[in-house]
Order: C-alpha cells, then structure tokens, then sequence
C-alpha cells in the first residue's frame, strides 16, 4: 500500500515542515518540500492539516472498559471489592473481546495508535481484538499469586505465554508482567522476569501506585519499592513500572541510572485518589524513559492520550510550583517516542523517512487556532475532535473520522450487551 | 421557531428519560416518554443520542484566545511582561472581534452555550461576536487603576456601561467588573460594585488566585481577601469571585453566609503553577454557589468545559485524598444550574418545561460507551468529539457539526492573521 500526504503541516523532530510526506507499505519514505510526483494508491489533502505520530499509551487494562463509570464514587476498596472486582470475576472471553474492541475505538478515535496492555485472565481475545482493529501493542498477563486473583501463578503465565507466542504477529506481541509487588510473592517476581528475559520480551508491572503500598513493601522488605525490585532483578530497560507516584530521591536516582521505563498515569492517580504524584520531571532529569498511560477506563474514565499528556503536564506545574518545570516538546516526546521505546519499537514515535508509519492527521478546528506554537497546541488544546485519519503501520485504521477496518456500531452495541450482563 | 428531538436520552434534574422534547420559540415546552404528535419546524433524530443542558463557562477573556500558546515556557511574570501584555496592549477593535469570534466558535463545537467575559478593553466587540454567533452571556470592562493598564477608572467603566446598555439584547447583557483588589484602589472596586447594584447587574472580580496576592491583601487591609472584599461589601449573591484558589475556612465560611458565586478556574490555576486549590467541595457544603471557567485560551489552552468538569472533579479528589469527596452530578450542576445561576438566569440551565431551550444534542462515541452511569460519562470521558447540535434559546446555533450561524473558516483565517500581527 502507498500513501501521499500532500501540502500538510508534518511534525518533524526538527519541528514543523510544511511539505508532503509518503508511506509506502508500513514506513515513511519521503518527506519533502517540495511536491512528490511518485503515484500512491491514496492521496490525502492536507492543507490546513497536521500531521504528527501516533500516540502510545504505555498503561492499560482493556478489559475494563466495559466497566467505565460502574458503581462509583464509592470509597476506593468498597469500589473495587463490592463493584470492580466481582464483575471482572464474571467476565467472559466474549466480554473480553467486547471490551478490547470498544476500548480500541476509542483509542482509535482518540489517536492512540500503539498500547501496552496488562490482562488479568489469558489475553488471546485482546490479541484477536487489537489485530482486527489493526492497532500496535503488547499484551501480558499479569502474575499474581496473593489475593483474589492467585490462580496467575507462574505456570499460568508460562503457558499464556506460550499460546500467545503462536498468535503473536508483526503489529501485536506479547509481553511478560507481574501484577504488583503487594500481589506477588518474591519467587513469582523473580521467575516472571527471568522468563521475559529468556524470551526476550518486555516486562510490565505496577509499582508504588499507592502510599499504603510503599510502606507495606518498605515493611516486609526493609526497602522502597523501586530498591526492592531492582534488588531482585526486576528493573531494566526492558521493564515498564506504571505509575511511580510515590518516590523517594534515592529511587529516582536508580531510575534513572538503570534506564527503566516509567508508565504514569496521571488521571488515573488523581480520580483514585492515590494522593501521590509521579516526579516525572526529576524522572527525566535522571535518565529514566518517561512515558505516558491512560490507565483502565474503569479509574480514568476515558483512553484520551491527547488528555494525559495536557494532565501530566499541568500536574507537573502544580506539584513543583513552577510554571515551566517542562515544556510541551518533551511532555510530547513522553506520549510518542517514549513511549514507543518502552514498548521495544525502534524506528518509531516520531515522523522520519525510514520510520514505521504510525501516524494521525489532525483537522485543525477552532481549538488549535492560531499556532504560535505547536507543541503547545498539541499537548493543551488538541483532542480526539481533531483526529481525522488514523494510519499504522502504513495502514488506514481510520479515514475521514470513518474506522475502515472493523464494523464499529457493532462492537459498541456489544460493549453495551456485555456491560448489562456483567452488572446485572 | 420549533424543534422536536425524538427518542433521545434526555438528562432531566431527576434522572435519563428516554422520550421526546419540543420546543417552542425559546423555549422547552414539552418533555415526553410518549410520541409528541405537534407538528415542529425542525426534527431530530435522538436515536442513540443524549440531550444534556448546555454548558457554562463563568470566567473566560475571550479577548485572549489569539494568544494561545504564544511565548510560552517562560516563568509567569517574564510570560505576562514580555509577552502577553505588550501584545494586548497591540490589540485594535479587530483583533479583538477576531479573538472573540475564535473563541465562540471553539466553545460551541465544546458545548458551551452561556459565557462569563471580562475585558480590559472596550466591549463592544465582543458583544458583537457573542451576537453574531448566537451565544447567551454577560460581559464587562474590568476596572484597574493601578499599574499597566491603569486607564480602566470608574470613568471608564461608567461610560463603557452606558454605551454597553445600548447594545445589549436579548441573549447578552453587560455587567460590571474590577480585576482584582490588587490592581484596583478601594474606592474603584466600591465604587464599581455600587454601579453594579444601582444597574441591577451582576459584578464579577478576580480573588485569591495566587498566593502572593493573598498575602499583599492581608498586608495592606489585615484582612484576607475575602474578608476585606466582603467588608467594603462586594461579596454578595451577584457577585463573582473568580479563582478563590487559596482560602481560608473562615473565608469559605463568609463566602456561603453571602452566597456568593465562585468561578473555579482549575486548568488555568495548575497551568500558571498558582499553588492553590479551590475548596469546592467545602464552598458547595458551605453554602457558596460554585460554577467553573476556563479563564483565557492564553493560560488553559483551550476553552474546553468538559475538560474544565473533570479537572475540577479530579482535582478535589486528589486535594482531600478521597475517591468520593463529590460525586459527578454535582460537577456536572456546578457546570450547568450553578453557572446559570451566577449569570443571573432564571429557570435556566438544566432540562425542564418552561426554561430557556440552552441545550446539547450529544452522539455517543465509543467514548460514551457503555453507560453505567450517564453523569459519570459526562464528567469523565465526553468530550467535544461527542457534541453533534448546539441549541441556545430555542435556535440552532450547531447543526450536525456545523455552526449555522457564521462562516467558521473565515473566522478561523481572521484568527490566524490577527495573530501573526499581534507578535510580530
């Protein structure tokens, strides 16, 4: 497939060119000033159009979706024990796949084009959900062997993971995660990472989210979260630890030094109430790979990137007191080339020739008018109204504010179906 | 003119109803489960749609909004010193009719319908943009008789009123306003509020919404700020503070005994690194009316009040450490009735037979998807991607996407070139 963009705005890493740019099969070939005369399959106009990469939401739960907005404001564990919980018990692979694939519309929709996911049960209907749909990603599921989802022990994971290495494909790969360090015994951490080691697969899990937590595992182990999992092996650059809300100096420090990706999840944070907020400045500063997640639909209640990274940023502002603490390059940089770095893509998250073809083209509405700068644009006045074409790995997934590539009235009112059942 | 919206959900004050609404001139006149048979100039189809009262944005300067995103990433006063005020004070008639335009569009298409402006100019531009689009709102002159834009003395603002009264109509009406205690001397702001009170109009100020600020009041009064103000009797039920992001809890306590308006600007406070968090949850228990604003496109960057809802909400969350500290109907009211009502408008702002026909007719996205809860969706994850028809006063002013009542691209490329001669 081939795909001319002529006479848009690109966001390059040098910044904004006004030219044309060229896909042909999954990459981005040319990129020019001046016009390109090879013939494409599609042309698309783009005067009074941006074009930049691909949003990558590096924390999310899919199969939460269906659970948006259910039995809330409730206080945090009566929520989960009493609502989330027992109806997640209840779901079915078909609520799953329901799930998945509503959850990839709105990722769609909102220009998220790569994600990383972390599954609960097995992941085979996320695998089928995400390749229909025709997104980028991993998928995991998450190791747990405390509590109310113990049956994640490591035998299950082996062989989650052996399935999924036979439905894993070029776009959507499996990974290898642990729920938490609160939720799993030393072995089951140890024994998952060495198995993403061996096979070469990123490795996700949640890290200090909550205030109890950090003292919990400061208590059992006489460390800090991030001393403790780096004391056992478990951060690398290969690992992404999502949310890192409540951090000592001495931990960012390792952040930095062992190059572990961070997943912080801002809405998620503040709407749960966690109390702490992610240094993703001092993150940075330090050397870690800072990225950007949404988290469930479930604790956020959207999937809207374009959101995240104008939250993360203005809680940056808020917690140092400082106005321009980041600029809106790199909070950028955290939701695309970080992002697609932590998720192992090389290549990617940027618009360069030679670059995987992820990318969106956004309708310029009144919200990004006029555009003194347009990072800042981006990150503080775009949203999911401005996204009009939706193109991974060289490929349409949405055209026109059409999604080309599933029948999307249909899965909504499955999403719908499902949800009903689940809560009745 | 009349409108049928048929087999919609409707958001009345007692909960979704699925049905039919009419409305007749400018108002809604029937809300019905069953068909209505009348006979209506324009039909909907509300099949999978929501129609929601229309949203409103208590503190906005619309005036601003072509300088979003213009010399940012510099500390506040470097920001406002070298860049914003210089640049406003460039600004002709026009430029400010472009602004104004640009930044109706952009509250449409976010599903604003009633607004709040304070100008440091002449407002006849902006009333004539609010005309033309067919917004409803109150606008005013902000009274400042100390430092750069000093020329705004009861003088001014009287004369400004009185050419003001000439021009008001129907949807727009003047108010009066000083800028803050801060930048006025005491006899301008009583001055300015005993004009309000004789007018019958409303008053609308900035108060406590940096901390500086805060303690230069209590320095030169001994008094907080909403003490003092109070005590030179500003602080009454047709007053609107705006900010009132740093009080005290005998301030709160002042501010519900007078029933006075709040216009929490949540986004604009975090993206200026003012430190402060309004109280809202202890505001509303108090007795204080709270309604939300955007403030300017040039410190938000966007004039978008679903995002300014869930900030609002998030943000309190966060602040008491407690998922459940306000639930989203209660957001989702300080949005709509609450912002009505510090506007001054009676029998307006929520779903009702008899009140003014200010309304949205939302498509639910895979974003709306499923709806456990419908305040829930509408707080946390609606967006401008969702509202499809805006109707203000019983006319439409969006129509399947479109707004009806001006040629946008002119306005947008009006926008553009305002700006490039703004800055250069």
């Amino acid at each position: 497939m081939s795909i001319l963009i002529k006479d848009a705005t690109i966001l390059t890493p040098s910044g904004p060119l006004q030219g044309n740019l060229f896909i042909e099969e999954n990459l981005i070939s040319q990129i020019s000033k001046s016009p390109i005369t090879e013939k494409a399959e599609f042309v698309v106009d783009g005067r009074k159009r941006i074009v930049i990469p691909g949003l990558v939401n590096t924390h999310t739960h899919v199969s939460l979706s269906i659970l948006r907005g259910y039995g809330e404001n409730l206080p945090l564990q009566q929520w989960l024990s009493e609502k989330i919980w027992p109806a997640e018990a209840k779901q079915s692979p078909k609520d799953i796949e329901a799930s998945a694939l509503l959850s990839f519309c709105e990722m769609v929709r909102s220009g998220t084009t790569t994600f990383a996911d972390m599954c609960i049960f097995d992941s085979k209907e996320v695998f089928d959900a995400a390749t229909k749909v025709g997104m980028r990603g991993i998928i995991s599921r998450a190791g747990i062997d405390f509590g109310t989802f113990s049956k994640n022990k490591l035998t299950e994971i082996t062989s989650s993971l052996n399935s999924s290495s036979e439905y894993s494909n070029e776009l959507v790969k499996p990974s290898v995660a642990a729920h938490a360090a609160y939720t799993c015994s030393e072995e089951l951490l140890i024994k998952t990472k060495e198995l993403a080691t061996k096979k070469k697969l990123k490795y996700q899990i949640h890290v200090s989210e909550t205030r109890k937590e950090v003292f919990d595992i400061l208590k059992r182990t006489k460390k800090y979260p991030f001393e403790y999992l780096d004391s056992i092996g478990l951060m690398d650059q290969d690992s992404i630890f999502s949310h890192a809300g409540w951090l000592t100096k001495k931990e960012i420090g390792l952040a930095g030094k062992q190059g572990v990706s961070i997943a912080s999840c801002p809405i998620s944070n503040l709407k749960l109430a966690t109390g702490g907020i992610a240094q993703l400045y001092e993150l940075d500063q330090a050397g870690a790979n800072v990225s950007l997640g949404t988290d469930s639909a479930a604790s956020n209640n959207s999937l809207n990137m374009f959101e995240t990274m104008k939250m993360a940023s203005l809680l940056q502002k808020h917690h140092y007191w400082k106005a321009d603490i980041i600029g809106p390059k790199k909070i950028f940089e955290f939701a695309t080339i970080n992002g697609a770095k932590a998720i192992g893509l090389k290549d990617a998250g940027t618009i360069e020739v030679g670059n995987l073809a992820d990318l969106l083209i956004l309708d310029r509405g009144p919200n990004l008018y006029p555009e003194h700068d347009l990072y800042c644009n981006l990150v503080y006045s775009a949203g999911p109204q401005n996204v009009r074409d939706v193109i991974v790995n060289g490929k349409f997934v949405m055209r026109d504010r059409v999604i080309t590539t599933i029948a999307e009235e249909q899965i909504l009112e499955n999403a719908n179906k499902s949800a009903t059942n689940l809560v009745k």
